[in-house]
């Protein structure tokens, strides 16, 4: 039995909630609190409670009693995690901005003494998180990733337990400096994610840029789409999330009182979520008109599609009636993506109106293809 | 040289516009009027001048000039087809529920003379137009095919021309009495589709249910999923749609100010995009009491997932608040689907709110599964 | 707690040996004996101890120390099943005919005492011998599926428990009166899959017929695609397979000295791997003659395309010349399910040769499309 | 009208046959000779005939009766393809080692006048042929790209257009200088290839490797996954290949005679198909026997997996059996590229078995994955 200390990497896992620690009551699933600890303590893949013994685990570490330790992994390690419990527990559905913030300030406050962050969480909003926190956490230097099931952990047949244990094995052992989301043997950069199917496991997609790592027979790491911040400054989480931000999304016959309902104050930012490769009605001046005078007075829009993949581009009429009425292109960003960096963004007080709209249409996080022209297209000799 | 006249089928084509048909001007595609058929007329996959001389088509059908006939098919055919088009020519996303009446319109005006039908549209809205089209034919005993393309026809690489040769060989050959939609080798139901890809040749997606036909090699049907409406009335158009309805999209921190403004009149109904398999915050009374208010003032609201696949179900406590609220169940619609079936629903003066309620919850053209219960689980003896 | 005996169903479970029950052994995998019942008695998705001990499973059923019980199912059921073990435990690999006729015998003596049967079996000959059980299981009325997996169970990272557990509650609860296999979330028809992956545990593809049930979030049966045999004759394994079968893969410039030898006596049938739709090289003639004397000696040759998907078709010049040469055509048969049929069909001692080959070219256990005329294209009026 | 003679590519086509070319006879699909270049000359889409004439194109160029030139393409460029047609043209199941070779030399007789080159050939066995040409094409520095189609260009719906076109986009535009297939959008590498479906116009795959581009809406060039061979060594074709060459797939029951008889002399090497991971059966002394007595009299053998997808390793006592034999591990190689591989290899007079083995095992051309034991796990701290 190998014993050493040094073969140790420790992971914190925040429990914000989620299908995955929920329990049927009155044939409606609701959150169990104080139960996921004891349940996983029984579960053998998920915790080796000789070796625990055997070290003196519980001695050596803090919170004895939510820390346990995977068995030893084919890289020859040993995960010890520990289990964080938020109360209330949340179903994701309920989850705010400041439960952004809580969760961000959970992993700074924590940044030092862990290798890796689990964050589990509804699959609802999770792709909403996982946005979100991608921008709050500014110069990561390890990786963070959000998981949680479709079924329970505690039903017979779920995926709650390989994805925890997927979540785990990464976090614990490969330097991933971004903010993730594992679900369903697969690795995703969290702000490239959208729940795209309610009733399947395999819940997620990164329609516009392939998968980080796939955990089939082996755990395969594709280390050249892994994100590497050109940074060396100090990890801090920034918490400033301005909340007059909306998602609108358009459809034919859509009234220009809807439209203005939509955006009179304090509505600061929308994305609105148009046809294709980011087009609009451009023979409704009353919309158009609309558009004109929210950004005038300082609104700031971006143009993402309702396509689950694609780019925004300004090869239509149609698509160029929106930029002039002074929209940003959000390029192949998800709606969740732009939702949570309009947030982000807006809520730095220190920039103009401009320098917000070129922050946007500029790629901080991986969130977006990063030279739209050159992606496009490479002649041999021009 | 077959000139039997027996072996002719014929279909109508109607351009509404739509890349399909768009040329570029100063690096922007704009619809081009009175070029189509000029350009069709050149293709020898989609024109056969020599069959149409020899046979004097010309003096045999009415509008000659706009008459055409595809090079005898696999299955012995000749299919002559004529096309109509819209001046002006529309970009898909400058339609609206009345240009859906006038398609639906001039279906019914030549009904009698076709054999099937295949409308030319832009990508954009194809999906929302096919809903629609889907219920405004009520009785419909034809097919009638919606297509376009991703590149204009006028491109050197282009998917305009297989897909208007596939619509055109399944619309004239095969009785398939259903609004549908083709598109890269496959023809869909049109009411199961919706665009997913901005990029790709391969735009469209009917994540709900499976094609209608495949057309690789050979064109195969799937004859069990055709849908065959169990009735022997009278075809005819319903044009009536009621134009206040909206759709809207939750995402965390919707506050009820932007419900309250999205719901106020003289908006009728509206698509909840909720989360997962139909979710929403259950700890937000705020929220739930601007659902409630808009309901008991008759207000529809129909409860879909903004997730590609799936279908909302009540497992949920966070589901079940929306129907405590007095949501629809939108099952597994579409929300082009839902926000069409909306319309088509409202605008029935004769009925009451509860049997639109009814109406809106039941299956009509095959756009939603048809008994919810009775597809999820066969146990075999009980 | 439901004690009822009524709502519960029995399964047996045959451990033939591969992945599912090996363990390392010197960093090499090797089958691991009287481990996999006291695994599963562990885990608590696989095994109810309190329920066996409150209903006192251990004095109701025989062989008590083999019986587990698994935790009750959404719908109501309690799966009790039994685990015999072959010893040695098998790698796949080393599979014979035997063996096929072993688990076929195992199966018909308890075929009364069991509602379904579950065959754990290695993935690399997996293909083959639930083809070779299809024939050999004549008027089969119940469940008979094999899985196994590609991580052993004892790992920490495994596919073993779900494909396990997927199988024993479609097994013990639904009439699929098939020879199945089950892995990852799917069930297929057994005749129709082939392992199409070494290293995901998505392992095997069905590639010209649809899964029989789809397992996500809730278990999916396609009922339309199950085969129902139109029988009422009571069941029995028929275990005479002849041996001198093969399976040779055309492949450019293959020599007829090559085919010669592959003939020679006393192979008795082969399955030939042509290129595409069933085409063989037909410039040939030394290739052909060798072709010609074989099928003229009595030796049977099963036509199955090298693709992964399709049918053989005689559209090619190259294609017709093998059905001149005396080859039957394997329409979209797997070459797994052409090689077992062919065993089955050659140990046939009462018919004459054409007899076999029309046998060979007809549909006995839904291994073929039933219909290869009808299945192509439906015309609406011709 | 740009005619600057500047923005000109040439390609070389060179059409050996194959079903793009071929045309119905008595039901039955043949060559045509004589035909492909009169039937694209009146395909607008494949020919400018205007541009021709104006910029006295066939005065300038050689063979003007086979010249043809693409409309100007979106990156402002001219393809003048000249197309040379094999006579006579051939069937691709009939190719052989002869007919590769005579393609290579011909490549390499054109090579300084092109700047690249398209082959039209048989689906068949275009992955045979892509494999062994890129192992007979040295030091190669422009694009061969592999095309044809699964029905006639002469046919109303077909995909041989649309694949003619793509492949001279590509050839002509940029520099990857590899031996290619091009195929439904998709460029792969050619000896990384299968074919995979007799009946889909999605007829080819690459298992283990991302395709090099995909030609959607726009042409994007993945260049990371683009082979570039470390070398500045001059172009030239070896076309020295071993026929004595073949391609054994096991099965469950094979005889030790069947073995035997396939590796009796002239036989020089083969590719052995095993199962999953690279398995075999390890208790069957009699089969290892002929195994061993081969390779000790010089045979070379290949292990590759019969699954479409993965590698072999030697995690498996069954398949550690036969590098004990002697064999060598064929990785990830596609049983097309080992066979041509090996073919090549056999064919150095000057190394011995043991050089031969090692360079066997050795990345060539990109056909397999270059280093085993850094594509599986990266550890992030050791």
């Amino acid at each position: 039995l190998d014993v050493s200390p040094s073969a140790e990497a420790r992971v914190l896992v925040i429990n914000t909630g989620g299908t995955i620690g929920m329990m049927y009551h009155n044939n409606v699933l609701c959150p169990e609190p104080n139960a996921l600890v004891k349940a996983l303590r029984k579960l053998h893949i998920l915790h080796d409670e000789q070796y625990a013994q055997q070290t003196k685990l519980y001695e050596y570490y803090e919170h004895p009693e939510n820390t346990l330790v995977l068995p030893l992994s084919k890289q020859n390690k040993r995960i010890v995690y520990t289990v964080i419990e938020y109360c209330p527990l949340l179903d994701s559905c309920n989850m705010t901005t400041d439960d952004w913030a809580a969760i961000g300030k959970d992993i700074e406050k924590h940044y030092e003494k862990y290798d890796g962050f689990v964050i589990l969480h509804g699959t609802d909003t999770m792709a909403y998180t996982a946005s979100a926190l991608s921008f709050m956490c500014e110069h990561l230097g390890k990786p963070v990733i959000l998981t949680g099931s479709q079924v329970p952990i505690y039903e017979m047949r779920n995926d709650g337990r390989d994805n925890l244990l997927g979540a785990l094995l990464i976090a614990g052992q490969f330097v991933i400096p971004e903010v993730c989301l594992y679900f369903h043997h697969k690795l995703y950069r969290g702000n490239r994610v959208t729940k795209v199917d309610a009733g399947s496991f395999n819940a997620f997609n990164s329609p516009n840029l392939a998968p980080l790592a796939n955990a089939e027979v082996d755990i395969k790491i594709n280390w050249d789409t892994v994100w590497r911040a050109n940074t060396t400054a100090k990890f801090r989480v920034n918490t400033q999330m301005n909340r007059n931000v909306g998602l609108l999304r358009l459809f034919p016959g859509i009234t220009s009182e809807t439209v203005r309902a939509f955006l009179q104050p304090p509505m600061e930012g929308i994305v609105l979520e148009t046809y294709g490769s980011g087009n609009a009605p451009d023979n409704r001046a009353d919309l158009l008109e609309e558009f004109r005078k929210a950004t005038e007075r300082g609104v700031i829009m971006v143009n993402c599609t309702q396509c689950l993949r694609g780019s925004v581009t300004t090869s239509y009429a149609t698509g160029k009636a929106l930029s002039d009425a002074g929209l940003v292109a959000g390029c192949d960003m998800t709606p969740e993506a732009a939702l949570s960096k309009l947030s982000y963004v807006l809520a730095r007080k220190d920039l103009t109106t401009q320098e917000k709209k070129k922050m946007l249409s500029h790629n901080l996080r991986g969130e977006m293809i990063a030279d739209l022209e050159g992606a496009k297209l490479t002649l041999s000799d021009s």
